[in-house]
């Protein structure tokens, strides 16, 4: 049996290797386009900060050390160009040379994940501007701040990928200004009465969050980035500009292929993460997957995701087996999301209001303030925690978390509970969450949350 | 209706402001034989260690402010001496005054919490010997630490309060040593191998631990403490002891009064808290409790206990309720515990091997080490993770966590889990656990954890 991977940095790897592991007799090929594999992505607005210890070129595994250790076939500057399933056929071409061939196999596994989101605006392509998606983005802008006199740079989008690129700029000792068109970070997962302390914190650090979206880049004579002008006729001006507005799944391949993609544009997959073609399977960045909650289909481009699919698929890949003869199954995701920028910890698991909203709940949102610690034991932080329940059952179905401290975990406690379907009086009266005062205040935040919400649907 | 609570510091008062809230119109009357209502009482390690900020007296409510916010009336030096619950009859003594009264009721409710257990050996009740369970009891040994000449104590027992006392006199700049018959902290909660940071910590600090067990308290002429006398013949020269060795339930009145005691010597209540006296409740440190997991009546002398059976049993007591027409129900504890000492956090959740077993499950036990943040981050930091699951179904019985960073959290998270019955196939695949470098690495150290268990189960 011969399996195609196509795509290695995450997802891709992770699949390979399980596909090896399920079936060593099988003959295991990935193909990357760029130079890299097992790169560390989420890693890079932090190397490109100057901030990692050790070995920083965020390579996981060389080629040869996936190829060797897994004993997979490992392709780099190897970009797949097309796929006949039914054929069992692939087209390979060797980009450093220009040169394609076609290779034979039995089974494919899509992992070409995503790309980052361009803004379409005259000047874009200009040097200077970047994404953050590949290694080689990370190097070329570290490069470019490292070589070029770089004092402002402009960061286009106020999500966790901007507000993370904005504290890499300022611990470069760069000015930095983030436009996002709701003036502020985290939008996405943060309801603004709850993300006051990181808003302040981003504010104290001296990054400028303008409600602002960029309609043209102007450059210079010599073709480098100047300036960045605003949907308010403003001009930025600034000697980098970093996009990060978001990414979308790179299905070009797959839908030459035949492959039907979702409604959310990323490749639509059974619960074994196999795609309409029988011996195609998807899995990663590229995928959509069903919402815990309400089942919903979405587009959840983070790493956990990706290495659970990824396993799911190759297994499914080698036994071609479905539920009902014991395949695996991924169940679904229950979305959560933690950054830690500027001394703040800002989480977020399950359904914002707007999302519980669209999915048909009937939201109930309540918000408290409590501290880290018990409020007399030193270093004690406030903390912020909002809560949304289903106004029916007061099933909970979602949380934010702000605070210098503990947060992150605490959207965790909240991931599992959504998982099992727990209620806003199961958190307030049965969940027995630790009380120590170094740890945690004598009620537990987000139990104090959850009877506030009590208090409301009563 | 008048409603008399007996025990004013953590669990009375909470069951005394509940049964206000619930019946405005009943008479609330709370008796505390000590001169103080709702103390801070686990905060007493950090105020004798003088770590605490602010208003450091560890009152949370004064008598009287307890007594004018809550609408209760509160008779603090008295101490109810008999009860007669068929009559409806209290004999309270004044113990200022050396004079008692009696008094009658509709409804009781006990909340006379627990008491330090004592070592039972010549010379405990020598000057400079302390236990800590009271704000007198705090206050006495603070005082002691402050005029006398004291330079090393001894900290007899090696759980959480010993522990937390052993950081207090090396903050105060004193030597200590802990005695244990086990010879290390928290032996309890902790497997020997996942808690080597802690006893690393706690020994680069300068506490010895010992496994010995004191014999002998000897005393100076003047009265005043002056060495223990250990099971292996030492002689350990000291100028303070501090027994630490844990609590039992004070239950005299309630004997006296015909409650029922369970198996664990505390007091046995119905899931509506209700003692086998039809106007008498029960709740806190004097009651048992069960254990979600298998239902087993446990002794579980914590603050989050005593709140949550503070408020069934005053919502009971009030309407006198049963769960057929829909009375307030405690369904139990899933343990839980956590201490952050000598800069280390460890926490437990569940079961033990040992519990595992002793309540006829079969135990496998697996045990990793991971980092708090991915491994390039800087400040990551080792974490250990010690996880048990049944070998039949794989459920999530108990879990251990130790590290300098992110521990505590993670046991709740464990404690969400085991309570909705997750297993290590589901944490391992389907439990979205958050990564972002500064906050967790790519996969969870709990996740890591369940996949070992699962590896071990297959
Ligand atoms: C800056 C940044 C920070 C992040 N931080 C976090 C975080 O904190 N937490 C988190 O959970 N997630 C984070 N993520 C997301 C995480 O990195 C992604 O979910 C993960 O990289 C997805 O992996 P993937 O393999 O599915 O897709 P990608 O990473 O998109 O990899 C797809 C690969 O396929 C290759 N490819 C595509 N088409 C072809 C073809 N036709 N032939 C050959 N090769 C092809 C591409 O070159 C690419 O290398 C972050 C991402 C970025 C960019
Ligand atoms: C040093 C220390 C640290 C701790 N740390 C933690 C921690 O980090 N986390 C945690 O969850 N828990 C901790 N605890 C445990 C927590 O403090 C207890 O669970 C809580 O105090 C129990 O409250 P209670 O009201 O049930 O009992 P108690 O605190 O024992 O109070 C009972 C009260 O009843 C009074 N009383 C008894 N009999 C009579 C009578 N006949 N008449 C009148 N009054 C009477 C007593 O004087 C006493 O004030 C700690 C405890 C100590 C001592």
């Amino acid at each position: 049996m011969r399996i195609a991977v196509i795509g290695g940095l995450a997802a891709g790897p992770a699949a390979a290797a399980e596909a090896k592991r399920e079936a060593p007799e099988a003959e295991v090929v990935l193909y990357e386009a760029s130079p890299h594999v097992s790169v560390g992505a989420c890693e890079m607005p932090y190397f490109v900060a100057d901030r990692l210890d050790g070995k920083p070129d965020l390579i996981v595994l060389t080629p040869e050390e996936l190829a060797r250790s897994r004993g997979i076939d490992v392709f780099v500057r190897h970009r797949v160009t097309h796929l006949d399933a039914r054929a069992g056929r692939l087209t390979v071409e060797a980009t450093a040379y220009n040169a394609t061939r076609e290779e034979r196999f039995d089974r494919f596994i899509l992992a070409t994940g995503a790309r980052a989101r361009s803004l379409g605006v005259p000047g874009e392509s200009a040097s200077g501007v970047f994404t953050l998606r590949s290694l080689l983005d990370a190097r070329g802008l570290k490069r470019w701040l490292e070589t070029e006199p770089v004092r402002h740079v402009v960061v286009v989008g106020g999500g966790y990928v901007g507000l993370e690129v904005a504290e890499a700029m300022r611990d470069r000792g760069l000015r930095a200004t983030i436009l996002d068109p709701k003036g502020r970070v985290l939008a996405k997962s943060l309801a603004p009465e709850v993300a006051g302390q990181l808003d302040r914190a981003v504010h104290a650090s001296g990054v400028a969050v303008r409600a602002e979206k960029p309609t043209e880049i102007l450059t210079g004579n010599d073709g480098r980035v100047e300036a960045v002008r605003t949907d308010r006729g403003e001009i930025i001006g600034c000697q980098a500009v970093v996009v990060a507005v978001g990414v979308e799944p790179r299905t070009e391949l797959a839908e030459a292929a035949g492959v039907t993609l979702g409604k959310t544009g990323a490749i639509a997959v059974d619960e074994h993460m196999r795609t309409n073609l029988r011996n195609v399977w998807a899995c990663g960045d590229v995928v959509e997957v069903p919402r815990i909650i309400d089942g919903a289909k979405i587009h959840w481009p983070l790493a956990p995701t990706g290495r659970r699919t990824a396993r799911v698929a190759a297994r499914n890949a080698v036994s071609a087996r479905t539920r009902t003869s014991g395949g695996d199954v991924f169940r679904g995701v229950t979305p959560s999301v933690a950054v830690k920028a500027f001394g703040i910890e800002a989480a977020a698991a399950g359904f914002s209001e707007e999302q519980a909203q669209e999915a048909g709940f009937e939201p109930l949102a309540v918000q408290i303030r409590h501290t880290t610690r018990t409020k007399v034991f030193p270093g004690s932080k406030p903390i912020d925690v909002r809560l949304i329940v289903d106004r029916a059952r007061g099933r909970i179905l979602g949380g934010q978390i702000v605070a210098a401290e503990y947060a992150a975990q605490r959207a965790n406690v909240l991931v599992a509970l959504i998982r099992y379907g727990a209620t806003a009086r199961d958190l307030a009266e049965d969940v027995d969450l630790i009380y120590n005062p170094p740890l945690a205040p004598a009620v537990d935040p987000l139990k104090i949350a959850a009877s506030a919400a009590l208090g409301k649907l009563a």
